[in-house]
């Protein structure tokens, strides 16, 4: 493929993909790995929010009834309970401590009011491994105080200033009888209702939303909710869905393979909800945030390890800013248990980073999008299969990926010629493909082994950086790109200004 | 080339590359860049001694004199100045902060006895942009003193047990008039005299050496030296001498550009020094520390920023062990100022690690040959172009190299047969060659950058790692070396042991 | 008080306060909070090893079972199990990290074998906030594989040699109904046949042992074990059980405030133990391992935070060596979750560091005991209220300390005559009391913030260090302590060495 | 002493102190502990500008000479030199070594322009240990394109819009023939005209000003330093000059004691400054940067490690702002060579923080005034004994010292009345003062070892904290302060909110 960009090209891309990412539940942030994972994301990455389970969930140990008088344990807990004598104390130890360790790591929550915890609970449904209890409130009255008391906890910590510019939305995947019992819409509402104005209460400043729903049912329940926010006049700040890519995955032992959407469609089942909120015109051009993405929404998925996923994603990345006002990954990393505790470092999960601390292909996806952001003029190049972007000092900067998903091993040549103002450039190139950048293919070929040594992590980690290479050039660049690879380039001026008496390459 | 083992080899190989690393001077210790890139030298490789110039030099502040009612500044210093009258103090501040670093990282001196310090200077001769004195001192039992007070200064605060274990060595190159005024041999073997019976007397168990000449005049200089030894009964536990493979370079600039060595010869100039020593029958045997070696002796030599260096010295560590008790390679890093501050990161100084922390070649070279040393059992292959190890659980590990010289591109093919006892096994590479890991290439093409960005650093450390490769393998092994190539290899047993229901590529 | 000391003394001292430290469940070590807590002690302390429970809890997820064939979740779960069918998978990956973290911090497992996972309990006990089940093994064969499946993938990781240096100890008080059903004796001591026998199977040189009880039926119950371990030939290397030395508390809120034992009664209840032990000729010498100790034995106790547990703790440790081989402080930090999650930074844990990484006075009594073993002689007093050690440089260290569990300020002199070489001494001293070290009582003055800021914190760490004070001395020494003061003190030969020119006080 | 505050108090108070502090030579700032100095001060007390000598030193070798086909070395160095054909080349290597790290560690340069480099110089007249060259340019044209030449370049690594907020001072107390030769103010206006000239070229936004004098000439100069700029229409944004308030220190051996101006004269010399400015129609209310100041001159002064200088300190920043800009310390830390390497750690050194990184009494002082800016309302109470400032949330803050130069062992008491909102309120200080902060007498208790171990170093520096103590008031405070003590305190609402059956003090 042969483009030429004369440098007056202005092409719609917003480059949002760093507003959120998502997280496993909020008791794993306590963890150690959690903060090590995280904190090589925001190092090289750098996300501005974070959002995951569990707020609530009994791990955090936040919520908490009791009775005076009356015993809490033992073979008589809670006998004499009355209602109207109980009274509920919040927990605030462990929220602080991840909150804490957020802002050390220069990411703020997005938050999402979920699950329920266990006293406030109306039944014993949960949800993964660890038990997320996926029930309405026995009590929406203390519900909406739980909703206040850590809102406003968090903004005593934290700054009021601060803490209202952190999104909330209302629970998670409603419309999926697994999250949200019997997928009942009625009671989400409810939920809905009463959560967010018991947001607005703490600060009408405070951006909330809903209703989190996944593929499927979306059309209904986002046209639903609407109606019902409309007639009932509760407050709405953005519109929140999720969207994954493949179909149902087949499953064998811990692991399940589903298939991949085709490239060509990666946006087919999210593209309905622009117009469905645009028809009202109340909600018209309202943010859409997708709060979850990913190619599958299984955490044992081995696609996600996989050189295929880092292309995949960096397609949708050129082009999914044009409609929603952010897209949040589903996850920076591994400590991750809603399918029980992973057996081996590369196990299918949803992170950019692996266990062990090895960055996977599609964490460069992202780094590479971020290094778009840097000095961004404008985009001069958008294809399905590369993005230019032109800076401000007169270089350009861009992505190209080679989508094989039939790992057919066909190849792709880029080439481009660029404006360049002179002839002494430099193109440097940072490659990740299943040749250079693999520490799946690395790891497969050491034997799999489910507790890698030190010395094999060490290994790993460095097998998994981009390739690096750099050339001399003019204005002409040319590409090739093996299957399933994503290659950042940069053409800039870079005149040699060698220091006396030095010559490159000279011997005697 | 093809070679089969058989696993019943057993070839003379020691391997003690990492016994002693050069340094620039002890004053320079105190720079927080030099700790940062001795740190990433331990990390990666890890020495037991480091030997450096400038113990006594004026920057280490740690001889002074004095004499009560004479002003020792201003118009009047020293006038009045009665010798029987002047007393000495010592300050070791700065001493003690160099040898605390040196400790955290878990490296021990390697005790070089030099230069003058002013005050005790017999001459104004100064060597070096940092003006070292190469004088002798102007009063033998004042340096007496000072050597005796340093020992047991340094005993005192790291505990005698561990600083008995230091070499110590008398002077640097003396045969040069740069290094010693005149190259005063008499005047030398009075400074060894009195300086080795001085360190005896402080502990009898230092080991203490020299005459760590370089080459030119080092037979004459060896021979003599023993000569007065055996005559004077002196103190002496070590042989010391010095060994560059480049002849006199071409200078332009800043640089100098010296001849390489033809690589059948790199030890020519060293071969006679086993021969003399072994020739006095009380010497017979005696360690021989070559206390310094490098391709060129010059710190400002672009060779030793190329791959070419990391080849050649790849061959000369396979075999430096077989006469040698140590050989100290000159120098760790580049925060040196020999030849005045560099003007950029690559500027040919001596250094395994370039400013901003960058690996060189050379710096895998050892970090390869350190690797040898995991489990090793014995040599089973060493050829001009590679070694092959084998270890104790019944891997292999080798290196291999392709010195080319002429740049001329020439690729070597290495075809290896290995006695593995299972089939299931895999070969890991990590390649060092022009392509792969040239970070002095990737700084020329960004235009030879005298002071790059933090960006720009990190994009050059990150060229600078290893390329990693894996592949599974039964007992056959093909390495193809291109132009100046360095390459580890480790082959093992690695059975496919793959968690319940991973099938490693499937896609769904 | 008075004693005047000739150096001639040599009393029994066994300061073994070091050999280990117990520690929250196993699973809260994958937290950075308790890594950081367990950083500083071994930083300030640093202990030799770490016992606590929950290595098999659910949250280590390690052990699982599946049929192939037979759902494992959902509606049908485990419909059509067969136990001929069924098998055992082990994840080791948070078993890794945890460990992975102890070598990190130079500490070793003391292993304790419990509680037991879901899927091979015998029935629903559970104790604790975090539901540890307590129930016998529903097969034993199942159970002996799990012990040495563990023991084998630890022995491959972290080497054989160095595993093996690692104590097994069988479950956690079996005396108690609490912690193992029914406190059914026959059953344990078959939990203990099969457990010892396997663990010797994996290697014989491990050290096992039991039966880990605590006070109460201590006697029975040792007594009938050795019968049994004697009768049936049992592996058994060590004889361990508990000590605390407080009354049943009484309970309000959160909190339960107990009455602490008599100082001089201290070791009461742990007095028979050694001679029942010795009563039996095949065990007679046996070491006995205290595996856990303190004042209470609750996690709520507020009596843990305070400056008379610091004192109370002084007085134990001077003696506690005389006959017991080990004793093991219960717990070394406050990420502990036995009664829940605590709400407060002080909140009577039994840890020597509060969360928000701010160390109680205990903390500092383990400090003191740590620096008598720096160049440690022997012991030349022992009294109730201090204990003093000669060093081999002829100075001497020691403790002292004000037990007022009346709190009612009394006052303590302490005058000691000393066999100094010179007159030229310096005294130092560490004092720990309720005024100059007491970040509870900080924390009370604060208004007892549940969530301290930042700044509250870092005023709480800098309060709670030991103040420091030096003086002149010549061979007297006065202390006087305040209620509940622990003080360390050094005496040591101090010549002032004034460098040239310096007096110190001088003004002008 | 007795004092009623109302709240309606508001006194002049501008707290600058945090705007520069000084340093040792820049080509110090290479070294690690220099390093770990400053990153102490900056994380507990914060400046935002740092100020030092030796910019241009040999050691930061930026300003080079030479001449095509001319040698610069050896004996036949620069024969054939034609003044025309000599170039200059600059090399940044060691100024961005220097930069990066103050930009990692948050604090800016405030540039001085000096001294001279070898080569630029017109003699040989050098001042301190360290040589810097005093005398005039040899050529005024290479001058200022040296000075063009840095700051552009200085611009092109950390951004234009950033480096034009350094302030730009020409050269260092030009009043001083040992820092301009022969004191020549013809010369130095000179100097001055042609370097803010250059300065501005480079960017207009730049701040620059002088004449950098000290007391003595200080009024001569001034003012016709004022006059020549009027004259001559010269660039000047400030006026700067230093203070000191000792007399001429009495020198033993390697120190030296000056008698140190009463208290109630401390800026006695430095008043005159703004009179002559505001005297100038067209420099009436510049700004006066007092870009040096301290008590001693000297920098080997044992007054500067002594309480009394910080109670001293005290005083002086209490006042200081009222009228100047700025005031800079001198320094923040004790790595300087202006007298040679100090011997000891404490030897009397200008800096915050001794060697060994012990933070001495003024380093509090410091740190309690950085207090009083978080949160700050307005000034309520200023005595010759402290200061009280009143926060946003209604809290008070205040400092107290009681500045005792005769070493007489005087105390004061300071009573406060508060017009605090509610009764529960806690009071909290942090007292420094010669009992309980004073590392200086430790170290001479200690006999004052010139090179402490480590362990004597972790003692020193616990031992150079403050003491913090907390109690429960209403609103009365009553402090008591001995000799030279410097005391922070704070009064805030702190009612106890004891968590759910939390009695604080309850024992059973």
């Amino acid at each position: 493929m042969n483009y030429k960009i004369t440098g007056d090209e202005n092409i719609t891309f917003n480059n949002n993909a760093f507003y959120c990412i998502g997280t496993g539940r909020m008791g794993l942030a306590l963890q150690k790995q959690y903060y090590e994972q995280l904190k090589l994301v925001q190092e090289k990455i750098g996300f501005e929010h974070i959002r995951g389970h569990g707020l609530f969930h009994n791990d955090m140990a936040i919520y908490r009834e009791f009775q005076p008088g009356v015993p809490e344990f033992g073979p008589h807990a809670w006998e004499g309970r009355d209602e109207k004598k109980v009274q509920v104390e919040y927990n605030w130890t462990y929220l602080d401590m991840v909150m804490d360790s957020y802002k050390e790591l220069h990411i703020k929550p997005f938050i999402e009011l979920g699950f329920m915890p266990k006293q406030l609970a109306s039944g014993d449904n949960t949800i993964f491994y660890w038990k997320g209890n996926t029930t309405p409130p026995n009590n929406y009255d203390r519900w909406a105080n739980l909703i206040k008391a850590t809102l406003q906890h968090l903004m005593d910590r934290y700054g009021t200033e601060e803490v209202v510019t952190w999104p909330v939305e209302v629970w998670n995947e409603p419309n999926l009888p697994g999250f949200w019992k019997d997928a009942n819409m009625e009671e989400y509402f409810k939920l809905y209702d009463v959560s967010s104005r018991a947001v607005k209460e703490v600060d009408k400043r405070f951006k909330v939303g809903g209703p989190a729903v996944c593929g499927g049912t979306d059309k209904e329940w986002i046209k639903a909710f609407l109606e019902f926010v409309r007639k009932n006049k509760c407050p709405l700040d953005f519109v929140s869905r999720h969207h994954y890519t493949t179909e149902f995955p087949n499953y064998d032992g811990h692991y399940g393979y589903p298939k991949l959407h085709p490239k060509t469609k990666c946006f087919e089942q999210l593209d309905s909800t622009r117009g469905i909120v645009d028809s009202f015109k109340e909600f018209k051009g309202m943010d859409i945030n997708v709060t979850e993405f990913n190619t599958s929404y299984i955490p044992n998925a081995p696609l996600h390890d996989m050189n295929l996923n880092a292309a995949y994603i960096a397609l949708m990345l050129s082009t999914f800013g044009d409609n929603h006002k952010s897209y949040s990954y589903w996850t920076f990393g591994d400590i991750f248990e809603e399918g029980g505790v992973p057996y081996t470092p590369f196990h299918g999960g949803f992170g950019l980073v692996a266990n062990g601390l090895i960055p996977k292909p599609t964490f460069w996806t992202f780094a590479f999008y971020k290094k778009l952001t840097k000095s961004y003029e404008k985009c001069v190049l958008k294809t399905p299969e590369c993005i230019v972007t032109k800076c401000k000092d007169g270089s350009f900067r861009g992505i190209a990926w080679n989508i094989d998903d039939k790992l057919s091993g066909k190849e792709i040549t880029l080439n481009l010629t660029l404006p360049m103002e002179t002839k002494e450039n430099v193109l440097i190139t940072e490659l990740v493909d299943e040749e250079v950048c693999n520490p799946l293919k690395v790891w497969h070929d050491m034997g799999e082994p489910a507790n890698p040594s030190q010395d094999e992590l060490e290994l790993l980690r460095t097998s998994a950086q981009p390739f690096v290479k750099t050339e001399r050039c003019k204005n002409k660049v040319s590409l090739n790109l093996k299957e399933n690879a994503v290659c950042y380039f940069e053409i800039k001026a870079a005149p040699i200004k060698s220091d006396r008496g030095y010559t490159y390459g000279r011997l005697n």
